[in-house]
């Protein structure tokens, strides 16, 4: 769950502070209270996304999370947000839907303490210097000063695994798997951005022992195959599945697999969620043993995995179904499916007209729900439909369905999909079988079509001339490679900058552009690499390639 | 969720310690692997509690919370517990009934930082000296020091209010309600007890803004409700609804309401679980206002409440049902529900024998299963079904069904109920009707037993000196009372260490006894008592009765 690292973010910093600037004048501008009220609301509540996502992609961001309600920046206390009831209920669904996965597995839950001591934490030495510069260490309790400060978890290996060794006595405890909701804390001096990188973030971390090594492989696959799921079904986000080479694997661990998402709109990779094989590492330091079941008096050291999701899912989700409407939902994660709003209703209409209709309204509703559909209605007074249609739409409804008088007459509803606009009517009689379907053709079409813009921009390249173009023109890349962590670091030096100082054509960056890094060593190897003859595509390393391996520029 | 404050916890403190000792000791020999292994397991597995409940109350909680693995000391940072599965299953079960309750009221999920900063912490200065000596202070991230430390919230309202003035514009967005489920860190100097008082522990809590006092108020007595049903439904844990004291109102609010138990081992009362209303004392500091709908351009303080219950609710429950043989818990919250478990299986039998009889044992538990009970099946082998009883009992599983050759002769199965002892068989035909019943009444029965017992130990007092005797005979008491702080303190003072001045019999107290504090003013009053006549019951007092007030030693 290590979030990666970047180089340029000052223009996503300045985009962040401009929306928050915006935010808070329109805040106290609102709090003057001279400023036109529409009914009853102020009036930053009526402004809209400001920017299109395809000229400034990190403040339309910014702006779709905020006025989505999603999140709110704290203010208080920077690199921290605060999660509204929009996001809370997209985590539910996530987190109901993995918890009933993980229940089948039989893992269970637990709660650790949020604070680790140092001891501990100094157990597994390459896990503490990955997670040391960000630790945030409690030093005082009251006004006296702790005999030993204290850490916030900024993940909970050191914080089990003591327990572990003490809990685990026989192979016959073997698979044990424990699982825990909690947030942890990493105090990134990066640039934060809500959902990808915060310096507190809700997730779920998994931490189980095996026998060997073979059992613990197929946990972490099978954990893996949930985090797919999670993207794919729910968030209808297409993922590539994979590997991390060793240079970016967990610290401390043995392995690390991997769903990785892709951005469109400025071609960057985003890693998913991770699921790793620990090996024996913990194990050995924290002196998790069984007597070997084969051999008596033989003991040996558990195989452990680890694997979190975190509410970092939300965030790509949105970047890549949001549009300059604002927030689009897929219907299986959102609350409301289906807003129902009465339209038509005019000045000439009597109050007996008006009744008889909006009971109407109030029998569709009932009908929608009773189908199962998340529906609701919106009857504020003194905003008019398009007022309405505008709202829904920036919170990212995905069907909305209108009925006036007109409607009425021909015994059908008129809707508008969320996710492409389209427009059309159901009769009455079928909105118990048409709505569903309609949620479900939504849900599989923002699936279909980021999986295959996703898979248009993954392009297999042979050519290292042909890297930077294709990195500029919005891919990620499959190439040779030899997989050696030095190799990739001169691959990010390779490919920094270099879009700049090649670039003439109206798509040039005023900015050096970011370097590429390695997303994964997809599972789903593409043909054409024949071991012990393709070499490394690096031009300056002289190795064989090992396997085809995922870069791109990320977050 | 102030938890209150003793004096005399060193017996507490004495035994808590012995029980960490013992564990250690044990764990320590368990280690050392030359012990008696029994079916692979070692030897401090099979040590059941080993005080009586009315001999050592406090070791014997201390060996049940461990022993039927509830929670595990976190021995690396005195003060806090590990959350065990049998813990989250519980709590689990009681947060999906309590989220049921409020998603009814429309109160919505959110997820506040952990973390405050000094500025809003200060802004109610009642409220932040009733937490001040209580925080948590991060003062570093990785080996730099912060330019202002940040505490972890042991509550949010300066977490969350500040946001509350954002986001509440107008009287149409009222109630505004937001409930999370987070832990929060209250560095206790005092001794800490598992569940009963923690540095850290786990919660809901919901904060929510009314535009009238009524309304408002309504809200904090529904949510105490609920927290009754939390405990007399789920738990079977008979509570008192009531107001507590201005002495014991939770700091800046302005009434507390509270569910209060009885703990019968020792006499003592527990608050169970408090829902406040602040008035309009955060709404002024906070700057959470909106327009007046009876008068335009005035604005007015919004009406607040905050309400939590936490993790102690199991605590409670463990000291109210548990007894020598360890747990025992109420069906509706028991993840295993029944344990079945073969008996009979002599070494004279065939192995085609052994396998027809566990055929009928998974048929029983198929059975079982499909009729909705949460049964499971103990094979585990090299255990004799003495040990197993022994295992499951400390465990606290409320019906154990027992099935051997004698019984499938029979086509009965025989039980034992948890809670009673008592014995008995079903036939097997009826199995799918007798044991759901069987589970509903022993959770009742369960419920009964702890009613009566509250009931029969909360006494109406009339007479001052009657007040010590009933404190030490094991009872709260009920007495007129004026209401006034000063008047408390005093009570307190002249019912400490009463006992052991006056105690000879065989019954007297060594340690001084603890003094009675308020618990709460009972919704419903006994009668007797004459406004404007009946006295204080305090001699020391000169006021007139206000109220009967439930006055008790407590946790």
């Amino acid at each position: 769950m290590e979030e990666n690292k970047d180089q340029s973010k000052s223009a996503l910093k300045k985009a962040e502070k401009a929306a928050q600037m915006a935010a808070k004048k329109a805040e106290k501008a609102a709090k003057q209270a001279t400023l036109p009220v529409v009914g009853g609301k102020k009036a930053d509540d009526i402004i809209g996304i400001t920017v299109k996502k395809s000229e400034n992609f990190s403040q339309w961001y910014q702006e779709v999370v905020l006025k989505a309600e999603l999140i709110e920046y704290y203010t208080e206390i920077s690199g921290f947000f605060i999660m509204r009831p929009a996001t809370m209920y997209i985590w539910n669904v996530i987190r109901k839907w993995f918890q009933e996965h993980i229940d089948e597995l039989g893992v269970e839950e637990t709660n650790f303490p949020m604070f680790l001591s140092q001891k501990s934490l100094e157990k597994e030495k390459e896990h503490v210097e990955g997670f040391a510069p960000e630790l945030a260490w409690v030093t005082k309790a009251g006004d006296k000063d702790l005999e030993v400060p204290v850490a916030v978890r900024p993940t909970s290996e050191a914080v089990m695994y003591p327990y572990y060794a003490k809990w685990i006595r026989s192979h016959r405890d073997l698979p044990f798997r424990l699982n825990q909701w909690n947030s942890v804390v990493r105090w990134e001096a990066k640039q934060t951005t809500p959902f990808l990188r915060a310096r507190e973030f809700m997730w779920q971390e998994g931490h189980t022992a095996h026998l060997t090594e073979q059992a613990a492989g197929e946990e972490v696959l099978q954990i893996l195959e949930f985090y797919a799921g999670v993207y794919e079904q729910l968030l209808a986000v297409p993922v590539v599945r994979g590997r991390k080479t060793e240079a970016e694997k967990f610290a401390g661990g043995y392995y690390t697999t991997t769903v990785e998402g892709y951005i469109p709109s400025n071609g960057r990779g985003i890693q998913g969620a991770t699921s790793h094989c620990l090996g024996q590492n913990f194990s050995k330091m924290f002196d998790i043993t069984v007597e070997d079941p084969a051999e008596k008096g033989k003991h040996i050291h558990v195989w452990q995995n680890s694997w979190g999701l975190s509410t970092r899912v939300i965030g790509v989700m949105v970047m890549i179904h949001g549009d300059d409407k604002g927030l689009v939902l897929p219907p299986r994660i959102a609350k409301i499916q289906s807003i129902l709003i009465p339209v038509g209703l005019t000045a000439k209409m009597s109050a007996e007209e008006k009744d008889a209709h909006m009971k109407k309204v109030d029998e569709l509703l009932a009908t929608l729900k009773k189908a199962g559909v998340r529906a609701d209605v919106d009857t504020r007074e003194g905003y008019t439909p398009a007022w309405k249609f505008n709202d829904w739409e920036l919170k990212g409804v995905p069907l909305r369905i209108e009925f006036g008088p007109k409607d009425a007459a021909k015994d059908v509803v008129s809707y508008a999909r969320r996710d492409t606009g389209e427009k059309g009517t159901i009769p009455i009689a079928e909105l118990t079988t048409k709505v569903p379907e309609l949620l479900e053709t939504i849900q599989q079409d923002m699936y279909n079509k980021a999986e295959v813009s996703f898979r248009e921009h993954r392009l297999k390249i042979e050519k290292w001339d042909d890297v930077v173009p294709a990195l500029d023109a919005k891919n990620v890349v499959l190439i040779p490679h030899c997989l050696v962590p030095e190799c990739e670091d001169k691959i990010k030096e390779l490919t920094t900058g270099r879009s700049d100082e090649a670039a003439e054509g109206p798509e040039s960056q005023k900015a050096p552009s970011m370097g590429m890094k390695s997303l994964c060593i997809p599972f789903e190897q593409p043909e054409g690499l024949v071991k012990g003859e393709t070499k490394c595509l690096n031009p300056e390393c002289s190795r064989l390639a090992e396997q085809w391996c995922m870069f791109g520029r990320s977050y």
